[in-house]
């Protein structure tokens, strides 16, 4: 009995030991991040200097080549490309779009779509029908909708507490809601835009054709320009609407995603990989989405460095390319991991915004999970409340398949679908401090992967 | 046996039951908020129309006269003022100042800090000793500070992952840095701003002089500036520092609180106060201090009217006033409850900004904190995990001494001090969707206090 206390007590004993050495580091994580914190200026820089870099783009190409030299100033033990064809879509000439009561015009901002086609060359003009799903599109029927715009005006639903979760009951509008009009014969979509906010920024985004249906030209309105739409149709609905643009989609574009890696000193061949997207839209800075991810994946492994940190793992900074319209990036690189026979454990994105930090969502195994909850206590004092289920994040996604371990990122989400995929995600609206904090939540995270495994 | 067994489940059904109603209610308070709240368009107008409202200007008044008639517009049950004398300091013409380097002169941004005087007319230029302490200037002694200005440059501690930490540990050079400089015969005081950004507005705040030493003329610099004068004085410690200043206190102003009430319908003797301060500095909109607190006060009461939610007790929206430079507003109110012998069960605070939510101080007694911990799990889905010992608000804290329980609304810290009492604190960096999240949060608590007391 006594040999088994004094057992027990030594586990503790050590337990505690190991707890207080790891909160030790993660301190000293923070401290480097907050006193000496560079993904601020890096963040200028790529938002400012490059500016918009969506696939294929000389945006694009610029981020890679000033990622890639970045890393390697760094002194990080391997710096590499990996090839990747991307999809290459250009908006071309700036749209333009009224809607027309009478001979009186009222112009609104639109963005066309990612991957939308253009209208012809003249513009397209037509009546309007305002819907706020699809099964109420469906309802009409085609003899309501043949030869008109339809224009989807659900909003994000403002009392979901987690933005994201209003983003996903809106965003089918601006995937598909060029598909379920065309089925019906309309000639045009006009989507609200997905923002959380009133303002007068068209917010674009990816949306997909489905096969066998004919591609109509789809554009995003701010939402602004949605409620003055909707009023003006219930008071004229006669009005018609017109826009035109100019998008094309070009053969796909040799691109790259960029790797930075400090090599495993322990069990080099257990890969733990922190990222985000390199890739915006066109018409953004990309500030939130996602320059921050990239800048803080960069900080985790410059911070390690700083601190004089040897992993016992393999840690990767992966600069994602082409998250927003296509995930060649992605999947790329899950493919080579598998291709390489290289072993995965955890892979951890940031790609929600530069926001103050709350948490981890994570996908794995119940097991795998309950491997992170000693971790808990050790991130509470940072602000890091929500670390449970969740999602990853779209890059690391098909990472999954090979048994990797995926952690998203979790800032706050109040802000972010003011800025989403729009002009206004700009450098300014980044916190420094707001920055600097999330990359030190990632650091401490990846300590901790790297230090005890999953 | 069965007996206790029966009546423990039957407690338990009822906990059950009571947690879902209380589930409920929350719910349909945040809905309420975020579909239709009404603070952001009152905080644009505090801030917008009626601007700065430091205690005694006209500002102030009008934010009382117009905070009165908006929440009688709000049909609460009693909307009164309660008359309080405040300081009344004013500014005057605008600071100037530079440094001298030889004939070179460099401006730099300066706003005198509040309750100072004036420097003479003609401005005061003297050499420049900087410190980073009151330990370090002691030990230079009056010969090495005499005739000097001191140049207090301890920056807030970036480390601190709670800014109000790293505010209250450099806070006491602006509140105390010309009285620790006088003894030592400096002719004036310059401090760096009270900001956990770089930039180039001064942030301005209260200081105090002590009895019996001469009052010298004291401002903040920007934390650029103070950045520039740093290092200009490393690479010529001869430099001198010009500045002139214009401000002077006046005699003290007649002002007022503005309180809204609903009256409570079982328990209308029991009180819960929820509020923030009126007042602002002068070269700020006050929109984060505290215009936010203010709007979201009167939200509060304007939900609980629209949901039809009767309150057991009394509620009252309480907008104090002069909380900057001399907290009579809080003060005052404290003695009228003490003297109208009115028992405040709680009473709830925002004054740290309308950024996203995360918790709560308590200022009370463990078992009085202990009755709050069932409501835990009820707020933790909206953000705030940090409820516990704490701080309240320096309006409410005269009510401690009456038995009154303290509740600070901590929204998250990351921002506040880029923007505090600061000409950059408008209303264009409040968040919406945050402010409202804070209104609600507020609500809910004011919601639990109301309906099961404490």
């Amino acid at each position: 009995m006594k040999k088994t206390i004094t057992l027990l007590f030594s586990l503790v004993v050590a337990t505690v030991q190991a707890q207080n050495a790891d909160s030790v580091a993660i301190r000293s994580i923070y401290n480097e991040t907050l006193a000496h914190g560079k993904s601020y200026e890096w963040l200028r820089h790529l938002t400012k200097q490059i500016g918009p870099r969506l696939s294929g783009s000389t945006g694009a190409q610029k981020a890679v080549d000033w990622t890639k030299q970045l890393m390697e100033q760094q002194g990080f033990d391997r710096v590499f490309l990996q090839e990747v064809m991307v999809p290459h879509w250009v908006r071309g000439a700036k749209e333009e779009a009224y809607f027309r009561i009478g001979s009186k015009k009222t112009t609104v901002p639109i963005a066309a779509l990612g991957g939308s086609v253009a209208t012809s060359p003249k513009g397209v003009e037509a009546g309007v029908i305002e819907v706020k799903s699809f099964p109420e599109l469906r309802a009409l029927g085609p003899e309501k909708v043949k030869g008109k715009i339809v224009f989807f005006n659900r909003p994000m639903d403002p009392t979901k507490i987690n933005t994201f979760e209003a983003y996903s009951g809106a965003v089918e509008q601006r995937a598909n809601g060029a598909t379920e009009a065309a089925k019906l014969g309309a000639v045009g979509a006009i989507v609200r835009s997905m923002a959380s906010n009133a303002d007068d920024s068209p917010h674009t985004g990816g949306m997909r054709y489905a096969t066998g249906v004919p591609l109509i030209p789809t554009a995003a309105i701010s939402t602004n320009g949605a409620d003055l739409l909707s009023k003006s149709l219930k008071e004229n609905p006669g009005l018609t609407f017109y826009f035109k643009q100019n998008c094309e989609s070009l053969p796909d574009a040799k691109s790259y995603n960029v790797v930075g890696e400090l090599r495993g000193s322990e069990k080099p061949d257990e890969i733990i990989v922190v990222g985000g997207h390199l890739d915006s839209w066109d018409l953004a800075e990309g500030a939130h989405d996602d320059g921050s991810g990239c800048v803080q994946a960069i900080e985790v492994l410059r911070v390690m460095k700083a601190l004089g940190y040897k992993p016992k793992r393999t840690i990767r900074a992966v600069m994602f390319m082409n998250e927003e319209n296509g995930l060649r990036g992605g999947v790329k690189y899950a493919d080579l991991a598998k291709q390489n026979n290289e072993k995965h454990i955890a892979a951890v994105e940031s790609d929600n915004g530069g926001f103050t930090p709350r948490g981890f969502g994570i996908v794995g195994t119940p097991a795998q999970r309950a491997k992170v909850d000693p971790w808990k206590p050790l991130l509470a004092p940072y602000g890091l409340a929500e670390i449970g289920a969740g999602s990853g994040g779209a890059d690391i996604g098909p990472l999954a398949q090979l048994g990797t371990v995926l952690f998203g990122f979790k800032p706050d989400s109040q802000r972010y679908f003011d800025y989403h995929h729009a002009s206004v995600d700009t450098f300014e609206t980044v916190s420094k401090r707001e920055l600097e904090l999330g990359a030190a939540s990632m650091a401490a995270l990846v300590y901790l992967l790297d230090t005890h495994g999953l």
